[in-house]
């Protein structure tokens, strides 16, 4: 009998990747990236040159096809593999990434007479302009004590699809009223794939506010704005669970991908949550951090719970058949980075080069060498605001212990261990809500310092797994297409026999756990102080600061 | 009539500078310099190559001679005057830099049995290895209620005379009991200068814990040592007001300076508090804040009170009928140098000498286009501790409001800002305790940088001047030199002749020192908190850093 392949397509911010992977055991045998041609269109609309205001950020959905056009093909190339031989397909992307789309699927910016119309484009994830709505949709959510709210940590997201979905109607109601479909590109694609429409529960749940069945009712959408009270329509579709089949490849996605038509296609997925099931992340209690410029953390739980300060709880929103439960740091491989960018003098920067290593593992090699708390440091990893327990984006950092003799070295273990400290924190608080922790297991950028993956270890006292493999979220995807294809009957089976994950990989050292909790409580005294109003100068610093800056502006 | 000239000779931590001045004016006319060949002893006995413990700091007493050989003669040759109009010749010291003697003023170094003990040498101001000893001299003083104790805010520094002296006893009680006379350098220079033994109030009180008369009694001293019970004998002298002839200069102290025999020779006096009529510091309320790595304020006040944290309050202690109080901050320079030496990135480095300028310079025209409160930080300037109001030196320092954003010059601007928050907190200490301060002068390196004078006026809201004059001690001591030759009644007349200041060089801007005010309460708030044990982590880390160190060389 001949092996089966599966193709999983990773959407990122600026390129996607495809990823041909052997059914049988999840080995990966070809890969192929493509670039986004407009990548982020943050600055100016190519269609009409026209500026866009701050914190936009919008796509060009022409970019995504060419993902399956170029990498899918040339993936399969590089694996060698007969085409004929690929059974399933499946797709993950960033989120929530959204776009308004005609009845048929098209999205409202490939219509000429809108084409010079932001709001007609895809908005980012990381479109923050929808910031005034989400802070609306929060308030009168807490006035009228909307059931949903506790479910997000008592917070919506502005990048999400209300705020951004409220943003479009009040800013281009000529575009919102042609928008028959508010769609995640998660979905979008595999409508794309499939020729039918589609929506996932993960999206829908984490992004879309959809609890118990139900989505934000009319008379709440009605009291943010008169206009809003029919928005679910634009979003409303049965949902499929994860792993599902969506639907078969059309002729026209089999011409462009040189797949076979009529073979299986995924339902959508997001990037951090379908690479639980690829690091074998799927029991409950074995949290999955995603770590990069900032961590997103994922976990499976028996039960529901409200936990405070978490991004959102779905069912079913990572595997069918559990609670999943996405939390996060806003700040964490982009404080390191920060940190590199600003602080480091050029003695270190020559140092680190003439011995052949990059200043962050040259700033490891020294701060290795130390004994918990030699440095005499505390932080607070608050850089870019704190979106775990404290969810406050006008939080920034703090360093305390600094003296004549502190090194460059002292600084960054410091900034390594708040991060891990404010991953404990978030630990903690699923502990406190009865959802236990039981295994720290790490994919992303991150995991290859081994010194930041021992303090995660040793400050949270957990057995530490990564991942093992360099495509995580393509080999989700992968394992999603499998089961879609029928190869498994659900994910987790899959999971078990196309995962990888290198277990207990790092394990807590009783004496560094010992001397990390002295210091942890340090953390958790500053970080109650500085973050719940014990002290809130953060909070006065930023107001005196973005008012000196409205006067030096004017 | 001819014009009359004296020499002030300044004696520093690593050099000794002389300075010919015109007493009609305090025209500065010609100087000199004389490096010490030993340096600062820190390492190794020269004549015994053994090797020194840790916080030690000697210093060679013929390279203070050398001075009075080479660089008196270099400056009366400089200022190309005639040495036979040299009028008199002050001198003055770092203190409390002080040495064991004969009876004849020979220092015990000298003498060739002792040569190679090192208790046998000076110990400069910061020999820092008797601090054992000074915490067992403040707890007893306390545990007394010894009436001296409040005199010097409530703690007797490590570097003084009874903590040298003491540890001189328990670590060498040979030494200690061939010690005719424990004495600052300030006055053994003089003594070699005239033949005669001669004290000055200044170190007395500030470093000698003279008071009211006297000093501490015999139960108390027998009480910390027995054997210490009689050290003030070592020490007892008529003391001389500041401004006093101690003697006429010897025939061979005329061969080594090229000077007049019989030419008058002040009594000695303290590098700091020399300067305040050098800079016309000398009215009750103008404080003179000596600006280098640390800061030194000293004040003239016409009452005596008790002021939190004050180093000390002296009666005449700065000139005869005030009572001069001394305060300071333990790191200032030091922070802004250490800022620069390991946290400036290479971008910026290369940058500055791009344009030609020394990075604290560019850094500093960087920071000045800053609105105030612009960048969001708020710093506490106790990275080597804090000897104001709080007087604990295992305090540390701390930054908050740091973002992603946060650039090299905002730090900077922070630090500086830290420092002048530091003056206002000593400020506010006088002044509650009724000693009111109505300007403020400054001298020393500091100086220079006008970003920095400003930050201070508007920080303070008082009127900022600053000393006119490259060499500050020695033009002080010129005119303790012309006061003693009599060419002047005293010093406040001859400071208004011969002291160079620019007055109210900088004003305090009004909108700007409203915002300040807001910054301040925020530097206060965080300083309380974490100076006085709302929250005690900064003294938890340096505990758990000194634990984490002293395991590291096990």
């Amino acid at each position: 009998m001949t092996d089966k392949y599966v193709v999983g397509v990773d959407f990122g911010t600026l390129s996607g990747r495809a990823l041909v992977v052997r059914v049988r055991d999840g080995a990966e045998l070809g890969t192929a990236v493509t670039a986004y041609r407009h990548g982020v269109i943050d600055r100016t609309l190519p269609a009409s040159g026209a500026a866009l205001p701050p914190d936009w950020a919008l796509q060009d959905p022409e970019d995504y096809l060419d993902v399956l056009r170029a990498a899918v093909p040339a993936a399969v190339a590089d694996a060698g593999v007969d085409p004929g031989d690929v059974v399933g397909i499946a797709t993950d992307f960033t989120a929530c990434t959204v776009l308004p789309a005609l009845a048929d699927g098209t999205p409202l910016c490939r219509e000429p007479e809108y084409a010079d119309r932001p709001h007609a484009y895809p908005k980012l994830w990381k479109h923050h302009a929808a910031q005034a709505q989400a802070d609306r949709i929060n308030a009168l959510a807490h006035e009228r004590d909307e059931p949903w709210i506790g479910r997000y940590g008592g917070r919506v997201s502005a990048e999400w699809e209300f705020a951004k979905g409220l943003q479009l109607l009040e800013e281009d109601p000529e575009i919102y009223s042609a928008t028959a479909r508010f769609i995640e590109a998660a979905d979008w694609i595999v409508w794309r794939l499939t020729g039918a429409e589609s929506r996932n529960v993960c999206t829908a749940g984490y992004k879309g506010i959809h609890q118990d069945g139900v989505r934000p009712d009319r008379e709440y959408l009605a009291a943010l704005n008169p206009g809003f009270a029919d928005f679910v329509a634009k979003l409303d579709h049965p949902l499929s669970p994860l792993g599902a089949r969506a639907g078969g490849l059309t002729a026209e996605a089999a011409r462009w991908t040189g797949l076979r038509p009529g073979i299986a296609v995924a339902v959508g997925n997001v990037d951090a949550h379908v690479t639980a099931p690829a690091a074998q992340a799927v029991a409950d209690g074995r949290m999955l951090a995603v770590m990069g410029t900032s961590t997103c953390h994922v976990m499976n739980g028996d039960r529901l719970a409200e936990v405070p300060g978490m991004c959102g709880v779905v069912d079913g929103g990572i595997v069918s058949g559990s609670w999943g439960y996405e939390a996060g740091q806003s700040g964490v491989g982009d404080i390191f980075a920060w940190f590199v960018d600003s602080s480091l003098p050029a003695s270190y920067t020559e140092r680190a080069a003439a011995l052949g290593l990059d200043p962050h593992e040259y700033l490891t090699e020294l701060a290795a060498r130390q004994r918990v708390g030699e440095h005499g440091l505390i932080a607070l990893d608050w850089h870019s605001g704190n979106r775990s327990v404290l969810v406050d984006h006008d939080l920034s950092g703090l360093i305390a212990g600094l003296t004549l003799a502190t090194a460059p070295e002292d600084v960054y273990r410091a900034l390594l261990e708040a991060t891990a400290f404010g991953t404990r924190v978030i630990i903690d608080a699923f502990e406190s809500a009865g959802v236990p922790v039981r295994e720290l297991i790490v994919a992303g950028g991150l995991l290859k310092n081994a010194l930041l993956m021992q303090i995660y270890a040793d400050v949270t006292r957990l057995p530490l797994s990564v991942l093992d493999s360099e495509q995580g979220p393509a080999l989700g995807s992968a394992i999603h297409a499998a089961v879609a294809a029928g190869a498994y009957p659900d994910v987790r089976t899959a999971s078990e026999a196309m995962g990888r994950v290198r277990r207990a990989a790092y394990l807590p050292d009783p004496d560094r756990a010992a001397a990390y909790d002295a210091l942890y409580a340090e953390y958790r005294l500053l970080h109650d102080h500085f973050g719940r109003g014990g002290n809130d100068v953060l909070h006065r610093l930023r107001r005196i600061r973005n008012e000196a800056r409205k006067e030096g502006t004017a």
